[in-house]
Order: structure tokens, then C-alpha cells, then sequence
């Protein structure tokens, strides 16, 4: 483990939505050996909700996020950070893209999540996917998670909501929730993962940071794997150690953007 | 009010400590009138918690958190923050210097405490203040208010815990908090906020951001205020609206910065 001092800055690109960036610091805080202020993990966060909606770009029914997506990782490039995490599932469907934009690693939060499945133990999940409708129908989590699988010679189940279920509850859900309607987004959410779990999941990711804002383990009998205290947890490895293996290697050196 | 695509970038300060910066932030974000994530105010937030410890600095007893400040500072100033808040009322021991090293206005968290008292109805409070050592040693919610109500015709009385209640309730409450140790700090802090009321008091300033953390108005019969509310109420109205009047006329036109 580095001294505090010289842990390295992580920059999070959030407002997506906001209260989805603040669970995120928190879950990065609550994960940090801490006994006083400076044992925290420096964070530059860009907390800019004036991003346009990624579902609504991913359907082609609004602007797309790309150019405000590259503008605030900049940004955070620009301030120091060394890494930049990113607090929004479906953002990463942009992920390649903004990869070649700065000069920065960005750890991607399917790659986090894959690794939480394992560590609950089943030999052969069957694992439920709730999410916007944007990172359901790209395959975001499957695709990746099952690239990343072959090259573990693992092996997962994916469960994913039926298209009736996404409209009439799970984006519902994610809307109410940015409007800060949690009680409301929390019902759906329970409808949409019992679903899920009656289908045979024998875990459900929350693939979109709201439902973690509302979903808990008291509310389902599956254990729920969270991508927002994956990725926390994540981050907080990366910036307290000297070598952390990201899942998928990358071209460029972490060590050569240090400072 | 603006169209949020106009909405101003907020600056905030952080990290002394992040628990009470996330605070800040879920302040900021329940104070906007908002139906999805692009209504909510634009924030660049450094949450770097490597900063030498405030009230330790100010008894001669550690390095002084200065030149990290100004570098924090510079850093949301090169990010494009059109303002700073800062999420820690004894750093802004530090406010006229810190004002100084950059182009654009700081939010002074006492001036938005000040109008928070006058909110609350009394004519002539007696208020009590809970804050560290150093806040209430320098004289920078005494010293500060007093100069405002001055300038407004109006008044106050004061009224501070003892040395020993500062040194056996409130700084072991803040350092238990910030070591995550929640329950303890908030049994602490009842205790020297009931000492306070059982002088006389009629409402009672958190004055530190680590308090408001567990505080909570059903713990004491009188008032509280909160800065960090008060703080975020104000930064929500100078994102927002044209024409914001910060307590304390600046020099600088605030005009002049925005982009």
C-alpha cells in the first residue's frame, strides 16, 4: 500500500445523475481504511448533469452524449486525475470512444461487476441484468462479461428482463428515481427483480447507479451484486496500491501518466 | 432563473472531510427544484482529502493546510468553476488568503449562516455555536457575523461551550466522526448541544461539517441551523440566477468571470 500522500488522484466523471455520483463517493469512503481525513482517496469529481440522456441517444431520439462525455474527462485530465472512473452504466456504451479521448486508463465498471459475481460463489450463476433499456439492448454487460469470461474459461447465465418489463417497470423505475421519487422507483424495482429471480436468477446485477439508490438485500431473496461499490472498490485498490491488475490490460502504461 | 444548460459551474472545495463534502453535494442536489439529471446544478468538485488538519494548524501544532488549499483552489479555477464553496467551516480561517490566490468569488459559509438564523424568527437570538476549537477560538463566526449584523442593524448574543466541553465533547465528536465512529460522535455532541440550550440558548449553529453529519433537529429542543444547508441553498441560487447577492460585496465583479 502507498502512503497516503502519495495515493494517486482518481477522477470521476458523474452527474448521471447526480445522487448516483454521491453514492458513489460514499461507497468509494466507506471502502477506505480510514482513520482521519488524509487517509481518504483524493477525488476530482465532475458532477455536470448537463449531459444529454444516454438512453434516449442510444434509441436515436436525442443528442448524443459523446462531445460533454469527452469535454468533462478532460477536465479531469486537466486537474491531475490519473485514472477516471465512470459513475453511470450506460455511459460506457461510449466507453471506447472516450478511451481514445484522453490519455488517462478508465476502469470500466462491467469489468468490476464481472469480478463481484465470482467472488458470491455459485459455480455457474444465472445472473439477472437490471438496467436501462440502452445497456440491456447493446449487450454492455453481456457481451463484455462473456468476453471476459472466455478468457477465464468461465462460465455465466444471463437473465435479462423481458421488453414489457423494461418499459412498464424498470425505466419507469430509473426515471422516478432521477426525479427523486425513490419510494415509487423502489416498488417497480421489486416487481422487475422478483421477476427476474422467479425466472431462476440465482443473482441480479443492478446495472444502472439509480437502482442501488433504492434497491437492498433485505428486498429479494437472490444476493444483488452492485457495479457502484465494485467499481468503489475498484478505485480504491488503484489509488492506494502500487500495481492493480484492471481485468483487461491496456495499451497505454498507468505508470507513464503519473506525476 | 437561468435554462440550466446555463446554469453556472459551482466550485466546491472539499474533502475536510469527504463524508461532510458528499453532504454537501446531497445538499446541493435536494435543494434543486429538478425532474431528470439535466436540471441539477453543474458542480466540479475537489474531494482531496490530503490536507493538513485545519485546527491543528491554527494551535501551531501542524503544518498550515494553505499552500494545498490555494493548489485545490487553482485546480476548480482551471476546471472552469465560475465560484467556490467550501465544505469545511474552520478552512475558511484561511478564506481572505485563499480569496486572494484566485480570479473568481468564494462563498463565505458563515455569511449563508447568518441569513439562516434571521430565517428561523427570533428578534434577538442567543445563539449557540458547535465547532472546533479553531472556529470558535478565532472568532470566525463571532467576529464575521457580528461585522454583517452590524452593517444590517440587527443583533445576536453569542454563546460558546467552555474549553472543557470543547475539549471533552466537541473535537473528540469531530474526531470520532471523522474516523467513521458516528454513533459516538452523536451521543457527544447531544451532550454539549443540551449545555448549550440549558445557558439560555435559542437556537444552535453546526458550525463544523462533520456535525449536521448526525445531528438532527429531534435530538434538541431548540432550532439548529446548518451551514452546510445554508451554504448549499446559496450555491443553488448563484448557480441558477442572474444577479445573487453574496452577503459581503466583493470587488470582483462575478460578471466578469463567467464564460
Amino acid at each position: 500500500m502507498l502512503k497516503s500522500k502519495d495515493y494517486r488522484l482518481v477522477g470521476v466523471l458523474g452527474g448521471m445523475g447526480p445522487l448516483a455520483t454521491v453514492d458513489f463517493m460514499t461507497k468509494v469512503i466507506e471502502s477506505t481504511p480510514a482513520s482521519c481525513d488524509q487517509d481518504h482517496i483524493p477525488l476530482i469529481v465532475s458532477c455536470i448533469p448537463q449531459i444529454p440522456d444516454r438512453t434516449q441517444a442510444y434509441k436515436g431520439e436525442g443528442a448524443s452524449p459523446l462531445s460533454e462525455l469527452i469535454a468533462n474527462a478532460k477536465r479531469l485530465v486537466d486537474a491531475d486525475a490519473q485514472v477516471i472512473a465512470i459513475a453511470c452504466n450506460t455511459a460506457h456504451l461510449w466507453f471506447e470512444q472516450l478511451e481514445k479521448a484522453v490519455p488517462i486508463p478508465i476502469i470500466h465498471i462491467v469489468d468490476s461487476a464481472i469480478e463481484a459475481i465470482y467472488k458470491i460463489g455459485s459455480s455457474r450463476p444465472v445472473v439477472g441484468l437490471l438496467a436501462t433499456e440502452a445497456t440491456i439492448s447493446s449487450g454492455l454487460y453481456v457481451d463484455r462479461g462473456n468476453s471476459i469470461l472466455r478468457a477465464q474459461c468461465k462460465e455465466l447465465a444471463w437473465l435479462l428482463p423481458s421488453p414489457k418489463e423494461i418499459s412498464e417497470w424498470v425505466m419507469p423505475a430509473i426515471t422516478s428515481i432521477k426525479e427523486g421519487n425513490l419510494k415509487v422507483g423502489h416498488a417497480l424495482l421489486i416487481k422487475a427483480a422478483n421477476a427476474l429471480k422467479d425466472r431462476g436468477a440465482t443473482a441480479i446485477i443492478m446495472g444502472c447507479t439509480e437502482i442501488p439508490l433504492v434497491l437492498r438485500s433485505s428486498d429479494i431473496d437472490v444476493p444483488l451484486v452492485d457495479p457502484t461499490q465494485s467499481l468503489a472498490s475498484k478505485v480504491v485498490e488503484w489509488s492506494t496500491q502500487q500495481d492493480v491488475n484492471l481485468i483487461q490490460p491496456r495499451p497505454r502504461s498507468i505508470d507513464s501518466t503519473s506525476r
